[in-house]
């Protein structure tokens, strides 16, 4: 009789692992569960969609319950996994527009149940009007509120990579829009000197921020509709509509209800190859922990590129054959009205709490040659480690043509290259790519300089 | 008595020399010789001034003769080095302008002459209206010819780097161009599967290329100029102007002449430290070889990056730092009208020569996620190492925004990864900047495929 796979969740993790292990493993059973409408879409394109960038709805998915049926997997959508027995080797499961429920054995199961949008624990959080941006359904539902008409004034609550994003397509649409974060300056992840170039490019848009602020109600009218965020320090924001983008954490209920143990970050404990510590049980993607190389330390990162990998790490494995998940260095990267802005390796701030002692650097210089037509300017700031000179992390903000150049120093970080080793880099170069010192590499030098001056002091 | 430094040759390698010793050794004495009208001038930069893309000569500038005297150089323009005499530390020089000469002794010495144009030994190659393009005078006499009105017909012979950009300006300026080269397609450290799509950007151009071809004569007419170039298959193709894109060779003479030894390329042999094998003479940039770090071979490779970073590390060393250049891998970029195309590392041509054995893979992808607004096309070939899965190889080509990837395939071939470790990198992804599985990683999946299907077999 052949094996069974189970795979909870249908989106980038979910989907990546069954298709894997299905292609790798024909005989293999591949039963893929998905609670919402869609399979294997673009969460980080939700943001253009709602903005009108992108056109379609249907073109943010990768691949359709269909395709997924057709390269032989039974998907069940709209069937949401309320159990997971260990010891027995089965799950338990609802049909969410029938009711409909039943239980499905298996020898291999993937948890790839992704995140959920933080909620703050404040009042009128559950009124109406008041949206998190996670699935493609919320999605949906946000952009028919949008499509009504009677939306004029947004307030978006947390300015990280998605709050922004959320802003900006509403501001797109020609709403008012606000933006309220905790710290003082937007997007955390960010040194505060990138930050406050981020901020002005937010405002430019004229996006309001109000920083170094949280919320602390929601005001909801009579009519059970948010109408206002209230923040800490007293201010009152109208508001018609209220999205949530204070990030995500891990959705591990299940996984804790049938004793897969989390590891220290909260999210679900793995090993390389994307083993749960239960024997037969894997997980990838949002809701599980990866190494971060630099800090050593467990963290959770919810990204699509990391789900779609480690999806296919364990669905290789699940096929029978190896492939392991070698860690993160949090990279990341965003487009903020016509301000570019990436990151990788480690902040100021995570360089201090791994323990690093640093010294710092940062640049201005442009995306092609000063005197090429079309040349953008690029600030690339770099952390490198004192003494030894190893870089620690970098951050890359300007404008068209600027962050992608955080690839180089991701890989760069990855091999734990030294700030010196970086400035002798063959890159390449040509006026209507590069000055004839690279950004990248002028920076490294001037890090290096940074490097020698501290060592001599 | 202070110590005295000369330096042969004010372009970029000689002035980041010079700069860099009298930075560290303010009270080094150093004296510039340059032959030419300009110092520290981009000289990849002529072709788009030539085609008016870039609007002053001046714009290519870095820094002036008077801009290196106000940091305390002794710059001699229009002055050229006729004899090194090593016994006794000594440079012969002769004015260009008014014929005086003289010596000058040295305590170091640095050798920054540069390249100068293959130009083949056929009939008539010494004609008028033959140019080279190496240096900026070249171009501020090839740009007046074009600005005299009476060309309209030229013939490129050479289709590498220079000679597309070249032809492109050309054809920027409205004129009739032909391309004559002896490969089957054109820039041939490309290959050939590359290099057609090259071709064919170039004709979109209606720029004519006469492929497999090379030039036997140039037909002079009777005022002295040359009137056409005849080919070796017989065709005669009618030109008004006749440029030599045939790319460079070291300017070594000189040193040929005062017993500096060349290497096996043909090149000024230097160490890291970019020291010549004779005691006090350094040499840096397009005249001298460097180790390639994949091939192991000495190789000439001329470059305005290079020549910069070498001039650089003979200046800290003789400024009494220590630097080194590590060697190059054969990163180079062009864009070619609206084609983007780079490489890095070996090309199959060379990887064969090397003596590797490997396999190939190239993918088609999109520079952002394919519904984004503004994605363009990517193709990312990859050549790994059979067994190993070594990356010894990458080539990019697209339109805007494709070819600069090739940094983050430069760095991971210098750091010596696999195809494997490459597809697991932490690269950054956002809808605006690249696909969920970025088109440098689909590319390494696939080689891994093709590592995986060759070691099965």
């Amino acid at each position: 009789m052949s094996k069974r796979l189970v795979v909870i969740g249908g989106d980038a993790a979910g989907g990546s692992a069954a298709s894997q292990a299905k292609k790798r493993r024909p005989d293999l059973d591949v039963v893929l569960f998905e609670r919402g409408r869609a399979t294997s879409y673009s969460a980080c394109g939700i943001p253009y969609w709602i903005a009108g960038t992108v056109e379609r709805e249907t073109q943010l998915v990768a691949r359709t319950p269909e395709q997924h049926r057709a390269a032989g997997l039974d998907v069940r959508m709209r069937t949401e996994v309320v159990g997971i027995d260990t010891d027995e080797g089965v799950v338990h499961w609802r049909d969410l527009e029938t009711g409909t429920e039943g239980t499905e054995g298996y020898d291999d199961l993937v948890y790839a149940t992704g995140s959920v949008p933080m909620r703050p624990p404040v009042e009128g959080i559950d009124a109406q009007g008041v949206y998190g941006v996670q699935v493609l359904d919320d999605g949906v539902a946000l952009r028919a509120e949008l499509d009504s008409g009677r939306v004029q004034r947004v307030v978006v609550v947390g300015g990280g990579y998605i709050g922004l994003e959320i802003a900006e397509a509403c501001r797109i649409r020609g709403l008012e829009v606000t933006v309220v974060d905790l710290s003082a300056t937007p997007v955390g992840t960010f040194d505060p000197d990138v930050g406050a170039i981020i901020a002005e490019a937010v405002r430019c848009e004229d996006i309001e921020l109000v920083l170094s602020d949280g919320v602390a109600a929601i005001d909801v009218g009579p009519d059970g509709r948010a109408r206002a965020v209230v923040t800490r320090s007293g201010r009152e924001l109208p508001a018609d509509l209220v999205v949530l983008g204070l990030g995500v954490r891990p959705n591990v209920r299940l996984a804790q209800e049938a004793g897969i143990p989390l590891g220290t970050s909260g999210g679900i404990a793995v090993d390389q190859r994307m083993r749960t510590q239960v024997p037969g049980v894997w997980a990838a993607g949002d809701c599980v922990e990866s190494v971060h190389r630099l800090s050593k330390q467990r963290v959770v990162v919810a990204l699509g590129t990391h789900a779609n990998k480690q999806g296919r790490v364990a669905g290789i494995n699940i096929g029978g054959g190896y492939a392991t998940f070698p860690g993160v260095i949090g990279t990341a990267i965003t487009k903020i009205c016509a301000t570019e802005a990436a990151r990788t390796g480690l902040s100021e701030a995570e360089a201090e709490a791994a323990g690093y002692s640093f010294v710092t650097a940062a640049v201005d210089s442009t995306t092609k040659a000063g005197y090429f037509p079309g040349a953008t300017p690029i600030r690339v700031k770099m952390i490198a480690e004192r003494r030894s000179g190893r870089l620690l992390g970098a951050q890359v903000v300007g404008k068209e043509g600027a962050a992608k150049r955080v690839d180089a120093l991701a890989i760069a970080i990855w091999n734990e290259m030294t700030v010196d080793e970086v400035l002798s880099l063959d890159l390449s170069y040509a006026p209507p790519f590069a000055p004839v010192w690279d950004p990248v590499l002028i920076a490294a030098r001037k890090a290096f300089e940074a490097v020698e001056a501290d060592t001599r002091s």
